[in-house]
C-alpha cells in the first residue's frame, strides 16, 4: 500500500493521525498542492477528483476519501478499535464524525478558503460574504460541542474515536482560518489540549 | 423506534428510500420545517443541532445523521447488502457515498439554499455569488460522474448501493435548485431514471 499525501492540508493528517494510533506506517507519496500536482493528468488517473488523501493498494485499487481509508484500515486491523465494537456504538461514533465534519469542520474551514491568500487559487472566486457568513456559525457550533463534552472526556463517549480525529483537524484549523476558539469553552478547550497532547498529533 | 421526518427535505428522504429498499417501515412524526419545528426546544432535546432525521430508539437513545441511521439499520436487517459485503467493497461504497455527497449533492445543495425563496428564513445570509460559484462546480462534477458512470451501472459498481440512494437525492434536488442536467451526459441521465424507476424512490 501506498499513501498520497500532503503535510500541508487537514485531510491527510486524519488517516496519518488514524494510523499512528494504530501503530502504523505506509510509505508516502507527496503531492504538492501549492503547485498544483493534484490537478495533473498523472494524479488525475489516480484520484479523478484531484483531492488527497489516496490510498492505492498493491494491485492498483485506489481507496479515495480519508474516512472511507480509515475505515478500510480499520478492518485490516481492528485494534485499537476506533469506530464502534457494536452496532450501536457504530452509528453513534459516525455520527459524531459526521457532526464534526459539518457542524465545524466545514464552516471552519469555509472561513479559511475564502479569507486565506495561500487559498486564491484553489478557491476561485473567494467569497468574503460566504466566509462572514461562517464565521458565526462556526462559532455557534463550538457552544453546542462545548455543551455536549461537559459530561464526556471524547465527543462520541468515553473513549476516543475516529470522530476526535476530526475534531482535532477542525479546531487545529481554526489557527489558519483566524478564527479564536472563546475561553469560556472550558470543555472544548479541555478536549482540544487533550487531543493535542496523544502522540498521534504530530503525525 | 421512530424516525422523526419531513417529506419536504432532502436527508429524510436518503432514510426512507433505504427502508423502503430493506422492506421496512418504521413510524414516523413528521417535523415542519416551515413552521421552523426542527428549531423548537422540543425537538432540540431530540436532537440538539435542529436537523433531520433523527432515529429515536425504543430506550429514548437518538441517532441522528441519515448515513448513520442507514448503517444502524444495515447491522439489525443486513439483507440486501447496501453498504459493501467485504472491508474492500465497504471502503469502496463509503468512497463514493462520500463522492456523491460532497461533489455532487453539497455544489447542488448549495445552489438550492442560496437561491429559493422558500430557503429565505432557513438559509440566512442567502448569498447570490456563493450560488453562482456553485453552479458550475455542480455541472463539473455532473462530468465527472457521466465518466464514471461509462463503464457501471450503479456508481459503486454492479449493484446498488447506498452512493446510489445519495445520487437520487442529489439529482432529483437539481430541480428546485433549476440546475438543468445537460443532456449530453447520457450516463449520468440513464443512472438518474433507473434510480427513479425504483418502487423506493417514491419512499
Amino acid at each position: 500500500m501506498k499513501l498520497y499525501n500532503s503535510n500541508s492540508a487537514p485531510n491527510p493528517r486524519r488517516v496519518r493521525i488514524f494510523l499512528a494510533e494504530k501503530g502504523l506506517s505506509i510509505p508516502r507519496i507527496e503531492v504538492d498542492l501549492a503547485k498544483l500536482e493534484h490537478k495533473t493528468a498523472e494524479f488525475s488517473a489516480v484520484n479523478l477528483f484531484q483531492v488527497i488523501p489516496a490510498l492505492e493498494l498493491d494491485d492498483g485499487t485506489v481507496i479515495g476519501e480519508s474516512i472511507a481509508i480509515c475505515r478500510y484500515i480499520e478492518e485490516l486491523y481492528p485494534e485499537p478499535n476506533m469506530f464502534g465494537a457494536t452496532p450501536l456504538e457504530r452509528a453513534t461514533v459516525e455520527m459524531w464524525q459526521r457532526r464534526v465534519e459539518w457542524h465545524l469542520l466545514l464552516p471552519i474551514a469555509q472561513v479559511f478558503r475564502h479569507t486565506h491568500p495561500h487559498m486564491a487559487k484553489l478557491e476561485e472566486p473567494q467569497i468574503a460574504d460566504w466566509a462572514a457568513a461562517n464565521r458565526p456559525r462556526a462559532l455557534r457550533n463550538m457552544t453546542i460541542f462545548d455543551d455536549v463534552l461537559g459530561d464526556r472526556p471524547f465527543v462520541a463517549g468515553g473513549r476516543f474515536t475516529v470522530a476526535d480525529i476530526t475534531g482535532l483537524i477542525a479546531l487545529d484549523f481554526t489557527r489558519p482560518a483566524r478564527i479564536a476558539i472563546p475561553p469560556e469553552l472550558v470543555n472544548l478547550s479541555r478536549w482540544h489540549e487533550a487531543l493535542r497532547a496523544r502522540p498521534s498529533a504530530a503525525a
